[in-house]
């Protein structure tokens, strides 16, 4: 299978990117081919830098733009036909690749997706998902910020593009969905989550756990968190600086050498990098949006689990379940 | 001064309220004056296990019932007349008291609050303020769950309620406004936060300092957080057991007795008990929830938070502003 990796999203890009497809093509199964994108000059440089690579899995693709953060996404399209984040998405619309990986700015990587991969049949709002990092297992949150002022149905589409994710990339049999809200009982909540809350209660093809409250989200009480892109993007955003106030505030406070070793250890489970991206679900084909500050390993990571979509057919099975289920 | 205490409304009522109470009476100004509201026979115990009280200060007033956890809100006036919550406010209502201080039920604080006490002229949602500890100072978030569904005057209204809080209460002299939102671009947001970002920016009144993306929470860059209730509920309870996860996380992790030390007074700063309690705003009163989990330091803290709204003469502050307002 052939995986794109735009070379031009990261802080510190390409070197991070090329970086991370070199652990990739070393570390993952030998039937990855990485299709680097970005300026061919600086690429080959980069790439020369390293030895004894695969070079017959390893391609490069010359996209002379880059959208640069803070750009207006809506766009892109127009504005940068020539960048890496738009030629990578073609290469797979055309059929030359299988998935599409970036660090560049989420709202140009969404809306550069949805407009050359297109929606799948039967998503009114493809969704961006986010694996959090729990007490028990890491759960999926979507949608984590492509969709603000959700409709009821489009929630019910966010659990089955979860229920569909969580089956084939994170193992959960029957995943079971909550839906973050301010109260466990059903009749708490606001409009769009108390409508939400029944729609989901009485959807057959789901495992629905019911609310789910603010102090439980932590708990991995369920497999796939449902809310509005709103409630999902502040939540997400707001837990990854939590957690590093926290552990910041730790190595402050804390001054032995040894425990701040300790502190390294313990603080593996809260990192990021090991769950690989976020997926968009519903579009049709695989794009997964890492962060800007992403380290080659969170590269490498996000490689992975697009590997492991395409691997699994999930957006055929995302599309089998969606076109089987009746309008909402 | 008089602060009505709900003898009736933590997890070990009433001993904890009790310890509260005799821990303000001899550590906080010697002018306030406290009334146990509960089971008299029980509180006449349980306050007789004290020695060298200032029983000049602390009056009990009999009140047979109690709301329990998880009872309609709504009906709490009908159902429970002679709760300790119905008692106690009707004491400030009736001018015997100045303040109220409860951790019973937070929806049957707020709805007994809002029947008994009323709202204030020119605030169509009283709104619960909750301190969050932050990098720097703390700052005070609302609406923390009083409100789903809201409209963006009353985010303007809740910026102006914790306007004069912070200035009263948190000593802040020109309180800087932000709002909870998705990007830090006024042209960012969902349809409440983008009308609300508008209208807050034109308030001559308020120091509105933009968009507070979830990432800045914790960078404490504003003094005042404004956002609707049901944001502000999953963010609190969010928070709350994100650092009780991380640090029970690295309690278990670090394992040496001098680091677990070390780590208690580290996270002293985490420590929601030292902000005391959670004040309704917009009601003509002062009625401040406490959680049901509350320490008798907990306890202590609302009853000086209480103390100082009287004292500041918060509520006249309040009427005062809001008077003045036109019309949104």
């Amino acid at each position: 299978m052939r995986i794109v990796l735009d070379a031009m999203g990261t802080d510190g890009a390409p070197e991070t990117e090329v970086a991370g497809a070199v652990r990739a093509l070393r570390e993952l199964e030998k039937d990855i081919e990485i299709v680097l994108v970005g300026n061919q000059d600086i690429l080959q440089a980069e790439v020369a830098r390293h030895d004894d690579l695969p070079l017959d899995r390893l391609h490069l693709e010359h996209a002379p733009d880059r959208v640069l953060p803070g750009e207006a996404s809506a766009s892109v399209l127009r504005k940068h036909p020539e960048s890496s984040i738009v030629k990578g998405l073609r290469l797979q619309r055309e059929g030359e690749a299988d998935a599409f990986v970036s660090a560049g700015s989420t709202g140009a990587v969404m809306a550069a997706s949805l407009l050359i991969l297109k929606s799948l049949e039967g998503v009114d709002r493809p969704a961006i998902g986010t694996v959090l990092p729990t007490a028990k297992e890491p759960v999926l949150m979507l949608d984590a910020g492509a969709n603000v002022d959700c409709k009821p149905h489009h929630l019910v589409q966010f659990a089955h593009l979860g229920n569909i994710y969580a089956q084939d990339l994170m193992g959960r049999e029957r995943p079971r969905i909550g839906l973050v809200n301010i109260g466990e009982e059903p009749e708490k909540g606001d409009e769009l989550t108390l409508e939400a809350h029944q729609r989901l209660a009485r959807d057959p093809g789901l495992c629905f756990v019911g609310n789910i409250e603010g102090r439980e989200i932590i708990q991995g009480s369920c497999d796939v968190l449902v809310c509005d892109g709103f409630v999902g993007n502040v939540l997400l955003k707001f837990y990854e600086s939590v957690a590093q106030f926290i552990v910041g505030y730790l190595r402050r406070h804390l001054q032995r050498a040894s425990t701040q070793v300790e502190l390294d250890e313990a603080l593996y489970v809260l990192d990021y990098s090991e769950y690989g991206g976020a997926p968009l679900l519903g579009v049709n084909g695989v794009s997964i949006i890492c962060h800007g500050g992403s380290s080659p390993n969170a590269i490498r990571n996000a490689i992975r689990v697009a590997a492991q979509a395409v691997r699994t057919e999930m957006v055929e099975h995302v599309t089998r379940e969606l076109r089987s289920k009746e309008p909402a």
